[in-house]
């Protein structure tokens, strides 16, 4: 922590600064610049609340320096990556780049089998598809619940993929834990800290997604409830942020990728269909965030887009999803990562 | 909805767009303009997803006619705004503006209560604070719990202030109602819909604060899942958006306020603490907010911020909080409103 | 300037550091924390890119610690506020609240004579209209230019109102600093520093509107065009910001009222209806921009807003705008300020 | 245009609406729905201002059906993209992808000249360097002017590059023309419409920048302020709007290239270099804006950035320029562009 000084603090000012560093327990450093005085904090204070500093006459602003995460920082495994595996040869973290694809929704049991076919006839890595939605519209569709969490078991019987799900509370980790091989935690749940907690206490991979107005810095600390709580296999997912933009129906932000690759050890994937909202954007936000270097992708896929209960306008058809895993091993090879279609080709390219 | 064709539509396209539209079980009415066709959708297209005729070949874009909301829009009282009553005297939504103030923690025994006297005495109208606290740190103070809870009872049953404090998760709503006169549902939590449902579920009001990234339509439809579970009770809270702005910890945004009281019959509290996170700007913003026609305030007081475990930053003292009660209550006469000290007050005034 | 070294930082690179620091003509202090080193740079840096040292191998990032500003520092007047007089009694950054009040443009002679009228009659301060219209559609209006500002010339020699409008260009900043009392720069052209310099170097007070998204220390670097270049009397005017909010055409950020009068010792002026975008909200914004304290008002109003050219949606009437006032005073008075209507008044209240 | 009643409105306030349609010279068309009645407004409504129907009572909303823009609009070239040719074989809009690169500045005759011999080494197919910079703050270095023009143009004569710099003021723009091969618009003068007039007044191509806050709509509608004036040639150029998120000095939204080419025939360049900030973001952020799709790169470079006067933080070396122009080639074949260093390849690929 920096504390700032106002230009005309006086001393006793800045002695009453030092005083309460000390009642947090940590050390002054103080230094008289040209134009003002700033006192550095010296030790973790990570735990206090450095902001009450603020409160102090004489004081201009309190600034960060650590880091407010420390078990998702990438010095905490010396550089080294997280690989988390999902099951089925699936790994993010390593060269290969799997591809999540799936509709929005489980809508019933033929359409959710019918879309896992199309899923591994394309080429894609794992299965999504949501059994409990959580809905802006408390009238809409909510999900089959675990009847859906079924259905999705089933379609991994028959087609091997992994499935990823959501999980919106935490009465119903256990049960989601169970059926599915990857929990995923949705940008309206990204600080349900309960939440976050639970998917730390249960043992499968979890994909979380940024919260759509999260900071980096907020995002890699609210990573840490899970890490914190004894779960490492943490998935971080961009699905984009609130910002004006009115073309899109979240702003994805792939700057992401390489910052986090700076930051933190953990995977990172990214989402272009909540991150557009219009499915002709997809296949072009797909390549690029591919290109940026991220881990893997999470697509929305339906067989009839017109026709779906929700997320229609972003879900691509399966004939786009298969052409554009095509194009995704391209730019893949001219990144030097590889995203060979299919989870034989995975388990190889994963474990080079 | 209003489904907006591209210049270069065929009569095929509209025709496919019609065909969709009845799917939905919808009707369409076909207006062809100077430079393009749009199609109206008649009938309540809330239920459905419309966006899916985004997908449709032809179709430019989808806009939305009808709000999202139904039972928190104002038409379906009437006008008449909805009173809600959180005990002690204390009712949001008429002529007397309540002021809730109290510490962001319940830090102990000793400290909850000093803080309980200073509120009576400042003559503010409820007394708010946290025994669940929902930290963006994992390391940090989460506060105390049930103890927390059983605090915050012994200051009321001391004061007869009516308490406000936070709720945040399913499991947990039960026991917080069993001893709050009202619970929060915080930004975090506003898209936590299981835990709108159970607040929706038990009788207590509820104050729920707009998540930082929310537009009013979401918020309204988020309000909905507690009144569609059954409870009418609900307070909403402006703590400020997230923005690119930097000088405050959020942009509050106060035209909230006015554009609410056209758009709803519920009250609407505004939090400076939070949507500035500066105690130097707490007065200035609350005054704003009386001025602006709010129905409520809330805000933060510690009667040592700079010692405080959780958002000292923001905190007011004693003493400003008592100087504030009277400028409030000027600003509010002012304005036609009243914000005199003292829940006997409050109670006459809220009975006028 | 404050360098954040990373934790696994080498003494080297901190050497590098301090050598760059040197090049700047700079000194440095070195402070080792628990976690990581950072290094404080003494001196005068803001005349220098110090956020090069951000390029060296080792660093984190750059933090800034002094204000990019100095001129307008509330420190460079020792706390006293500047008085921006615009002749006719309208003085801004004292006790009085002086309202500018007008078309968004002038539509002919006829109208703006009308509307300045009411203006007066409505006991407001100061006539606004726009001359020069920075139209975001190339198609639509630009107004009447010279002959504009003899409209408003002759509305003034009848009201007497002073008069406020717009400029676009360095080139016509002569023309119209002749006609008008006070020069507006709008939101477009709040990084225009070319046509900031020349109105700082015209005899006219200037109102300077911010940025839609421009910071508060941007704003202030911005207005040290101005007063750089000569001009002393700037007013600031907060107009909206650029923000996800869809209810409003941008989001009025009233915080900058109790913010600017803690930063800067320029007069603070608020502009609801550009702030809002909707009549209806107006007054609201209005009585609370005066509650939060500003030094004045900026409104659209016009006689017949159903067939206003331009801001129909957001301009008030003459019957609003006289109510308004009345409701403005009590406000005002409740924080003791003055609004009271009409020039003698406001010369009286501006002497005290 | 479409006028959305309110649920309450009587058949007088319908008549009323129509009434001001008429005003207006356009027509009308009412549907009257299940929920409330809404006004479509037939003709074209580009150039009247039809939000004053907000004002008329009974009315909820008025949303808006015409894109506002007509010459940028994709129909107007019946798809056919705009080719921008700003000599030397370096053509916007075709399969070949551009790369501009240099420094922000030009610092003096020698360093230009040696950056310029870097550019070219690279590979890389147009050099940029401003002369006249618009800097946040007014203490800062601010270009050359002339001078600097006429060290580009030395810079040109021995490498061959075409030049691509800043203009700030129209009546700057004839000098400016004469110099460089292609002008630049900054982001800070977006809507400096003035400027974008003169610019559309003389012959040579325009770089236009988005603005930090503009809607895709708003950015088009002001392209056409060039369009307008008689200059064909226009680039567009995304380099990051202004967002919550402080990891990055602006978030660069790919996602307008598909978008942009869905709606412009108009070539979309990126900047990752402003759309980031920092350097080490750059090359990730290039390759997927290749990716994507987009027409050409904007990046800044500088022989030694620690040691830059300005915007050092965001400027790559050359050798990570060199060893990027080999990665941007290899994703531009995975989508079938071109991306081959030197103008030689440039003018053949282009003339494919």
């Amino acid at each position: 922590m920096i504390v700032v000084m106002r230009p005309d603090a006086t001393k006793q000012e800045v002695q009453h600064v030092v005083k309460l560093i000390r009642d947090l327990e940590l050390t002054e450093h103080i230094i008289e610049g040209s134009d003002l005085t700033v006192v550095a904090v010296i030790g973790d204070d990570r735990k206090k609340d450095g902001s009450v500093l603020e409160q102090a006459p004489g004081v201009d602003r309190v600034m960060k320096v650590l880091a407010p995460y420390k078990m998702a920082a990438k010095e905490t495994r010396e550089g080294k990556k997280t690989l988390v595996d999902i099951g089925g040869g699936c790994v993010f973290g390593g060269k290969h780049v799997p591809v999540i694809a799936g509709p929005c929704s489980v809508e019933d049991e033929d359409k959710i089998m019918v879309a896992a076919r199309a899923v591994k006839a394309a080429g894609a890595h794992a299965l999504r598809g949501g059994a409990f939605k959580p809905r802006t519209n408390p009238y809409a569709f909510q999900g089959h619940g675990e009847n859906g969490l079924k259905m999705l078991a089933a379609a991994r019987a028959e087609t091997g993929l992994p499935i990823v799900t959501e999980v919106l509370t935490p009465s119903e980790v256990d049960m989601v834990s169970e059926y599915a091989d990857c929990l995923q935690i949705g940008t309206r749940n990204s600080q349900n800290y309960k939440l976050l907690e639970a998917c730390g206490k249960q043992p499968k991979p979890v994909l979380f997604k940024r919260g759509m107005a999260m900071t980096i810095d907020e995002w890699l600390q609210a990573s840490e409830y899970i890490l914190a709580a004894g779960n490492p296999n943490v998935i971080l997912c961009e699905r984009g942020i609130r910002t004006f933009e009115d073309h899109t129906r979240n702003t994805l932000s792939l700057s992401v990728v390489p910052e986090l690759q700076f930051r933190t050890h953990l995977p990172i994937v990214i989402d272009p269909s909540h991150g557009t909202g219009h499915a002709r954007l997809v296949p072009a936000m797909a390549k690029a965030a591919i290109a940026a270097g991220c881990d893997g992708l999470a697509i929305e896929m339906h067989q009839d887009p017109q026709h779906a209960l929700t997320d229609g306008a972003q879900s691509i058809t399966p004939e786009v999803l298969t052409e554009l895993m095509g194009s995704l091993q391209r730019v893949a090879q001219a990144v030097d990562k590889d995203c060979s279609p299919g989870l034989a080709c995975a388990a190889q390219a994963g474990a080079r």
